[in-house]
């Protein structure tokens, strides 16, 4: 394989530029040439590709975003359209392709890999880290570090004010930021979509840290548990206590990637890369330990990661 | 004057406890006694006072918050209780007072000065760096400091995704910290309560932008000049483009102060205490270039803080 | 077990109050009562024991240091003066000890542990990352970070003078955080005590690297493995670029801890306590993959950490 | 005028960029043409120049160094050389400059500007803040808080291993730096090249804390009034104390601007390009309070700016 592709597509996480840069140093130093897709799947259909050089990927290790851009292509969820994007990448010359993303993307990836009988690995990078068969997704420590500022922030005020904040962090379908941040911020209590919780039960705690002195609480919510303005009403009638809320929102999709995103964006782009370049296909890669491995992209399909409900009955332990 | 005490009140600010620092220190080092008072002007009436060591105050001037705790006192607006409270401090033998706080702690300040011939000195600290008669207010710097993270990794998203986002910053009544941060920030727009704006020019000019090839911008909005919602709904609805916001919020009264605030608040809590010491009372001290200065209360109730509105037209320039 | 006591020994690092307030809050929560010790080993000789509550511990996740303070203890490496210690603990009701440190401070455990027969549990703290059977230990991903940012901010002015910069970080026996912060940083080249390294070849890969117009260049040095400043001396002798260094020093050291450090922390700190009051004894705690681990001391003892000598040519290819 | 020249010199400092940005976009903004030359003035005897659109100014603003990059050249020292850099900035038809940087790169553009008959005007760049006649230069509130941040990080192990730790920081001929970080940063003591100390006197204070309970400290030193490795060999010697030495070097040149910096910045470069192009020359731009102001060459050239021996004395009362 001499010309290989990479792309980034679906929300954007943190060390996306570092694996870019990884994706594209790799290849070169193997004597590859290597295009950099623009926008995602919807560069593939709009044929916005160009080569790159080393220089090109020069200064990016260590900004947030992607360089590349990336989006949610609707297009590409269609049939004829992957096959399309196959014909694209055959006509440039282009063998094989490196997918950063989360979820979506690698659906995406496993289609056309499948379809169109085009080599193709996977970069696991999600700020939700919801991606399984790694330890980590490429931009989840970054994200965990960026509300935890925020919770730390939020305590200072907090404390002085003596109020209860709900803070909302990013998760949809998991509590993965909200229970490290959390943790990693003393939260009070941290409601998460994967295990149901008693808001009742939330308030008595919050009386009881109350009568034994405690004059200000931290909740933290993950997005797909609750509304943390909803939650803050409730608590406010509940309890009586002067509640605030904060919603983090986007702001934790940027920042500089911190070193362990950034070591595991170079380690994983280039393992890809590497690994398409000798003949492998239809895997994404991923870190178990030091050790960095591949699954193929059916057995990620069928499997789940899960998080930890231990940490929330330590985060309980801990707020007393 | 052997004795005085100390206390924060309105909104917290990052710096408060420098300037706490600052006022004990500066009194022990004279051969005074300092008290603290909890909850500002709630801690008077509740005769909440607790006399201060240097160790006190020891590794306090880079923790954000006030470990006097602040509030905003309903029951100190009226006549009878600024009475009382003066009787608590007399009674306990203190003869002055520092207070560390915004536009309402100096009003509540100027009235127990007056009313009871009790001296007082005003230490400005404010995230919204609305007092006048000094270069700026205890917290300002640092809260801009955070609102300009949060644009930075807004910028990073809304370059990857191609968006609009508009970005909602503390300031009720006035556009100090949207300006700032906006200006530190790049952002394609500013709005402001002071400045009347239009929101047809402000899409128009993002279209224009989008013609030179700038696919993302970012619009920073000052809360009391229109809701972030609003706006992006807005701005969806007349360009079509991909909008989101954002709401900063209480984060922004947190975390540990920079360096600026750390030094001006060292410096003003020690003139506001050496003056009283020295007899000055009912003024608030401020700085002026490199001077420390001192207003008395009746010039600062009739003075008004005015933003510069060339900054907004550099914005403009900058943006282009 | 009723009563345990917790110190924290030998080089301090990023997390370790995480650490201490997740022992303290653990046994707490089990009814048991918890001692902190001053000063490491020397507070067992010097009976520097005080009783802890959850008040003790409060606010302290986030600080960097160790508020029971640290020490590398030379009389506890006698044996007469190890018993004397384990007397103390024995006088004063204290049934289990956790200890929280690096190597030295686990040899100790273990020597106290056997020849006292008292019961330990450590928890591995470590800015150099040197403990086997854990995947990481406290701190090292808070000194790494701060080891990046120092190499971040001198890539801008190394960039901008066209200059060669050598920095030298922390590892006087091994190579992680020059490994990490390297890699992460986007060093040209990394020497760590590890792997044997050619100066001269360094050097060509430099003058390489100018050929192809990269002007300024990052070399990262443990300081186990070379002199920063005789590093620079000699390339500046043999490439006749204007070589520049720095030496990081115990900067590396403090520091507010990350998320990922204080949820390592608290998950350490609390399975150690909950281990040493199950009745486990002589163990360290440790984290494999999501696991929390536990290995005893003489495995510890007789088990090295390697480091992985894929990620210097990782970092060399990243580099062209 | 409707063509100019940009370039940075001497020291890098953060907030190069911004400015760099500023003149740029003014002048298109006008109408005029700009040009970016290369490596400060070496770039003028070279003819490093190249046209410079709105884009390519996009996204620095926020950047640490310089894009243009700097140099401190010996050959414009010389009057033919400076003769030939007029020559051939007319021959690219540029009719202005804007010099951003420090003491040494005003001389420069003194002597180009009355030499030559040039129109230039200066713009304040430095981290060692020793420029006259403006309230602050670009870079200096970063330095300060990078080097702050140094000192904060340091109390967290000064404290935990009972240490006195001595910190070099920039300022060969003055103590800004110095007296800023280490007010901020609640140093022991200060000191600086302007004032003279006298080392037993700082012992004495030394050993005063440490019989008040005090058991760590900070000593922050300006590099051209000691050197922190002797200062800190002197107090091992005459206290005993373990001290150990931080020199913060090149560190301090880097990073992102500060939120301060970038508004300076903008507003110094967009004044700069402005009054040059309306007509102004030989001038340096500054602020004093909230005001631009521009100050002729020859009057900055014989002023000194001086620091506030004030200050020095509040660290000390503070420090008790």
């Amino acid at each position: 394989m001499d010309c290989i592709a990479v792309l980034t597509s679906g929300g954007d996480a943190p060390g996306m530029n570092a694996a870019i840069r990884a994706v594209v140093r790799t290849a070169l130093g193997r004597g590859a040439r290597v295009f950099g897709c623009q926008r995602g799947y919807d560069g593939l259909l709009d044929d916005e590709l160009a080569e790159m050089r080393s220089t090109d990927v020069g200064g990016i290790i260590g900004s947030g975003g992607t360089i590349l851009r990336t989006a949610r292509s609707k297009r590409f969820r269609q049939p004829e359209q992957r096959r399309e994007a196959g014909r694209n990448l055959r006509e440039r010359g282009i063998e094989g392709l490196v997918v950063i993303g989360g979820d979506g993307t690698l659906k995406g990836a496993r289609a056309l890999c499948d379809e169109c009988d085009f080599p193709i690995m996977g970069v696991p990078a999600s700020i939700d880290n919801d991606l399984p068969c790694t330890d980590a997704s490429i931009g989840f420590d970054t994200a965990v570090n960026t509300a935890l500022d925020a919770v730390d922030r939020v305590r200072d005020t907090a404390y002085s004010h003596e109020r209860v904040f709900v803070i909302e962090v990013m998760g949809r379908r998991n509590g993965f930021i909200a229970v490290e941040a959390g943790l990693a911020g003393g939260a009070e209590a941290i409601l998460i979509p994967e295990v149901p919780y008693d808001l009742q039960n939330v308030c008595d705690r919050l009386k009881a840290g109350h009568r034994r002195g405690k004059r200000s609480s931290i909740i933290v919510v993950a997005e797909g548990a609750a509304s943390a303005v909803e939650i803050h009403d409730l608590i406010r009638e509940k309890t009586g206590y002067d509640a605030r809320y904060l919603v983090l929102g986007h702001m934790q999709r940027g920042g500089h990637p911190t070193a362990f995103d950034r070591v595991l964006a170079t380690r994983l782009g280039a393992a890809a890369a590497n690994r398409l370049l000798n003949g492998t296909r239809g895997e994404m890669v991923g870190v178990r330990g030091n050790q960095v491995i591949s699954t193929p992209f059916e057995i990620i399909s069928r499997t789940e990661r899960r998080i930890d409900p231990e940490r929330l009955l330590l985060a309980e332990v801990m707020a007393q």
